[in-house]
């Protein structure tokens, strides 16, 4: 048996290929693929949350540069994270493809596992999406999820005295991209399912997380559960990049503390060795996935020390100040700090600064 | 001034742009563009409907042969095509965009007004997307409707008896693409707002039914109201690729009769001119996203006679058959009819056989 090209199966039996391996019908999908829409089941009295996001290879990814079951998962969390951001519940899953013809089918299997598995532990259902050809290879997600009304917190809302929290370190997918861009990819880092294979775990860790981010879902109910956060954003540009979005739908400014950021043990060993400055990789390296919100201290540790059963950390990193202050960084000294560099913006790339004063990206 | 083109203003400052411009507040959207999702106000007691689809330069489209405020009609008429095809009420839209970084600002806003014209003219509210860098211009568009569950039309159900019904003429739009190849589009021929301007009106009027189709919106409401139709789908790749979808999703076979297939005076006077074989355009050319429906024909007349508001054009183009009859095709003389191309497969491209017979193909 010959290796088989998506060519060779064409539009309609991949269609159905796909129905029938990683679209399975529930008591919330009355229909899903296979028609022109699909037709969901919507909990009554919630509001509806969307989100679409597109990677694009070349752009976001290469397809030298991970595996498909790692991109599959990836094209759906990064939306999840979307959901987790509003505080909501995700639900359903459309994902559309443009594929090159030569793809192999037994390649695009892997993706769809790799989208199908984190689908099902996170209780997401795969209700539709579009398939088309493509000189490169499109992923666009959207998923559609939902939140009681008077839990969904917005990136407008945040108060002058609130602290700021993440749910976890940063830096280390930024690091990956680093190390994926020096080292490269080894046929032998990862297994066809996305588990790391190789000698050097915990190297291959760091590289995991930009290729398969996690998707804060839980952290992100928890936190709409206690109630008390006043604004809410996932981490996808670059904590700057981010922060710098809530506080200027909350009009507000903000003080963040350097040293208070979390980084991961991994990080603090190997960031060095891979960029001038690492701190810039967690400030302005993006695409960490972890939620960033604002709340007042007292209210959130009291609710916190109130509800044993949650267990989930709470970094504070900076605190919420007036309009007027607009966003200062500060090292342990009490120093102001600029960074080499602000985060991506799709049209422009990095900016110029970043350019000439670090080597490494020359 | 110069020429502005989109890395000139940067991503944030053309979501900012996006969103003051096409994405206004209103009941159903507590919040639209400018978070992390959208959060909708969805009415209670309707199933969810949910479609998404693709238009990729040079697959879908060429930026020579249209007009972006055409191009961006079209990306979402194509997707409230299938909400209508559901007997659905399309609400939202998320429209995510690669597109070259050379790409001027004045062509995108020529394109967002041509997606929020029509959306205002259906009620449809822009609430998301997403932008990205991209070689060529790849469009995705989502739309959310809603549809009291007792009035959604699936493409299962169609029962043998069924008379098989079109909503309007078809071939236009295969004739447009013809022409379109053949003799190009000038700048003449449309105005920035997508109105035809050239003395050729029949000859343009063809081509803007590939250019900018319509979305039976308001037919397929009609027909759900009506509360007599079996199954339905859109006539998007072709009506015999999309009746033969239809017939598989009921496990039923259809005749259909060729002389009653709906055919517009332009076509008739044109078609002969472009093409060897008429009749295989309206067959086999799809986009004409006519609605296509089965329904018992003395129920629908019935309730068409008692319901005098309704001006609804409804052609009868054939019957539903027993599964075991397959699909059939029938000439005025009772002959039997085999099409010379069945439609286009996504990654097969149009079959052989019609590259051989057709020498306006090669």
């Amino acid at each position: 048996m010959g290796r088989t090209e998506i060519k060779d199966i064409g539009e309609f039996r991949l269609i159905q290929r796909i129905r029938d391996r990683y679209s399975k019908p529930s008591e919330f999908v009355p229909r899903g693929i296979g028609d022109d829409a699909a037709s969901l089941n919507f909990p009554p009295n919630h509001l509806l949350l969307v989100t679409t996001d597109t990677l694009i290879e070349d752009i976001h990814f290469t397809l030298k540069s991970t595996i498909p079951y790692l991109l599959g998962a990836k094209s759906l969390a990064v939306n999840l994270s979307d959901i987790a951001a509003m505080g909501g519940i995700p639900r359903f899953f459309l994902l559309s493809l443009g594929i090159p013809k030569g793809y192999s089918i037994s390649s695009l299997d892997r993706f769809y596992r790799g989208v199908s598995q984190l689908a099902e532990s996170q209780g997401v259902f795969l209700v539709g999406g579009d398939l088309a050809a493509s000189s490169k290879f499109i992923i666009n997600g959207v998923v559609i999820g939902h939140c009681p009304p008077d839990q969904v917190i917005y990136r407008k809302g945040a108060q002058p005295g609130d602290y700021i929290f993440v749910t976890g370190p940063l830096g280390d997918a930024a690091l990956g991209l680093e190390i994926l861009r020096k080292r490269g990819l080894r046929p032998s880092d990862f297994g066809a399912n996305g588990k790391t294979r190789g000698k050097d775990k915990e190297l291959l860790g760091i590289i995991r997380r930009h290729l398969s981010p996690p998707a804060r879902v839980r952290e992100g109910r928890k936190i709409a559960e206690l109630a008390c956060a006043t604004a809410m954003i996932d981490i996808s540009d670059g904590l700057l990049a981010d922060l710098r979005h809530l506080i200027e739908e909350s009009q507000v400014g903000a003080n963040l503390w350097l040293d208070q950021i979390p980084r991961s043990e991994a990080f603090e060993k190997w960031a060095p060795l891979y960029h001038l400055r690492p701190i810039d990789l967690a400030l302005s390296g993006g695409e960490d996935y972890e939620l960033l919100f604002t709340a007042p201290k007292e209210i959130l540790e009291d609710k916190l020390s109130r509800s044993r059963e949650i267990d989930l950390p709470f970094y504070p990193i900076g605190e919420v100040t007036p309009h007027s202050k607009k966003l200062s960084l500060w090292t342990k000294e009490k120093k102001g700090y600029s960074p080499s560099w602000l985060g991506y913006d799709h049209f422009r790339g990095p900016p110029k600064r970043s350019l000439k004063k670090d080597p490494q990206h020359s």
